[in-house]
């Protein structure tokens, strides 16, 4: 327990100072006016770039690996790209996972009540499972290190190494013990996403989770390969407690997921590390809808919930996770209540929704 | 035009004899006693490798290769994997796709009256499109030549190349110009679904589809991320016309795209080079359901439909697509009159669902 925790605060780009500033409202309003948390903004992203010619200043890289949390908002715009092709302004996304390691990112899928899927006969509380993306390895490791030689040949490598798939598959063990979620056709499974059948790497990544399952008998396992994955997530949602995948599957899969309970802006995501911990919606920045005050915040104020559970967890303070608690209960009546932004169809600023839940907290 | 055209049959694993031989027994009944093709069966798959030790023998190679056309039931069964832990019984369709490029996989996706799709508020007509997966590099290069190093880290590589990816975005810009379906919000569209973002293997990708884009000013592109398409195919599949993507990629929507349109039951493919044809539904060889007589066989009697499009067009033999279109045209009839399969949530044998198809030909 610490008196002061220091939040680095990052905006980043198009919708991304406007959801970031609602999550740092609320958690304000749910710690009140002892609040423990001190937040402290630092410049990164695409807008960044084209101002300094630096995506992610190394004085923001510093105070991101000091703080003992860091919340960004949204990072990159189309078009704003390096050489190479790929874009400048996630260099702040991408970089802090590979250089804090932050090999875990944890991705809770949930219909609310309030929200409609675009599944048929789907309902609040059918879909609730969470993806755990490894996020410090697999295809993703190419970043900056592919190769295009003649203009002819564009190379990218995959890597999976026994350390970093076997961390993750105990994470993803662990979770499935604490999910407080209701148990799946009455049991708690992890499954196994990869594409063993055809690649040595993803039949790599399936032989460690086979060795590491023996190490947690009390939860069922299951394989299943990405396509067939991909699939299932549409047509039996309902079936799964804890996904884990390789980095780039796990992107994949997140995203589709997040389209089965409300699109993106319902997609909450915490990527931590042993030391440190990184927190943003998995939405990108939006920017054609950017500066008109009409986004959706839920995802990025259920991923500051996260992080104040997580600070509460590492530092053995019971009031972070009770403020996280409240939040999710507030923000689950906020959508019951049919507080919509336009992205869930309804017509909800975003300043309007962060008003309503802070409102709540405070009652 | 030839008197006779060989067809290389390879019935495969689980359902795969089932609904392989339900599409020879449709192609015979479209084209009459005159029936120009002859089927000659030749073994492969994880059964004949189990029997034998070899999954795709030298003569059934030679065979698929001299044939003027391949036809596929399905291949490989879980647990039958070679030393390095994938599957030995997707030899002969892994292989055939290398060997003899078939670089374009066409992938049509449509929502059939009488089918229902998971989604909900659409109906038939509503998705019609096509998937066009790079079937010859990406991912899938590092088919048998992924490294495990001291058991400890795995690679694979991701090779893509201009004149690969030049071929099958031009593929794309053909078929959309072709494509017999309504043009979408008014437009013929090829949309390039990439990583370009965070991979410079990827970036190139959509470089090359934007160079090539430049000699089809008739098509309207656009760019999407795989995440952000996996998300697009379900909350907006109305949108899409052609979608061109990499190897890997390609594989995952197809399946999320079948979800939505019915299962794999009802995805039928195409993977076309220069000089070979190879024909076989998309999905795998369910050996859960192998032997019961109930094995959807629309997917695979559609494929071979897409044969004979593909040999009519190649040889200037007008019977052949005109039987295609019968085939097409009473498929459609049988699911709108309720002829569905268990997969479909009918009760319709594989066998009572290939008479009606052969009686109504015959009719
Ligand atoms: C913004 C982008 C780099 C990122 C990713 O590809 O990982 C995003 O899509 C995500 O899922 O966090
Ligand atoms: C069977 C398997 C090798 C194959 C693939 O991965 O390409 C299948 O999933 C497909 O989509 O054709």
């Amino acid at each position: 327990m610490k008196d002061v925790y220091q939040i680095a605060v990052v905006h980043g780009d198009g919708i991304g100072p406007e959801v970031c500033a609602a999550a740092v409202e609320v958690v304000k309003a749910a710690l009140g006016p002892g609040c423990p948390l001190r937040f402290t903004e630092y410049p990164a992203g695409a807008e960044h770039f084209l101002k300094t010619g630096q995506s992610f200043p190394q004085p923001t890289f510093e105070a991101c690996r000091a703080a003992d949390a860091i919340l960004h908002g949204a990072g990159g715009l189309p078009g704003v790209v390096y050489p190479d092709g790929t874009e400048a302004g996630l260099d702040f996304t991408l970089r802090l996972r590979f250089e804090l390691d932050l090999y875990a990112n944890i991705r809770p899928i949930r219909l609310f009540e309030g929200v409609t899927s675009p599944l048929a006969g789907v309902k609040a509380g059918d879909i609730d499972y969470v993806i755990l993306r490894e996020n410090s390895e697999g295809l993703y490791a190419a970043r900056g290190a592919g190769a295009l030689l003649r203009g002819e040949v564009a190379v990218d490598t995959l890597v999976q190494t026994r350390a970093g798939i076997e961390r993750i598959v105990r994470k993803a063990f662990e979770l499935a013990r604490q999910s407080s979620g209701a148990p799946r056709d009455g049991v708690r499974r992890v499954t196994c996403c990869d594409k063993a059948n055809v690649l040595r790497s993803y039949a790599f990544f399936r032989s460690v989770f086979d060795e590491v399952a023996k190490d947690y008998p009390d939860i069922a396992t299951e394989h299943a390969l990405i396509d067939a994955m991909a699939m299932h997530l549409v047509l039996k949602p309902g079936h799964f407690n804890v996904i884990v995948s390789e980095n780039m599957f796990g992107d994949i899969l997140s995203d589709l997921a997040a389209a089965t309970v409300g699109g993106m802006g319902m997609a909450p995501s915490a990527e931590v590390g042993d030391a440190n911990g990184f927190f943003q919606a998995a939405h990108g920045s939006a920017p054609d809808i950017a500066g008109k005050g009409i986004a959706n915040p839920y995802g990025t104020i259920l991923s500051a919930a996260a992080m104040l559970d997580w600070l509460g967890r590492g530092h053995g303070d019971e009031r972070l996770p009770r403020a996280a608690e409240q939040i999710r209960r507030v923000t689950e009546a906020c959508l019951a209540n049919g507080l919509l932004s336009a992205d869930l169809k309804g017509k909800s600023s975003t300043a309007e929704i962060t008003g309503n839940v802070c409102d709540r907290l405070a009652a």
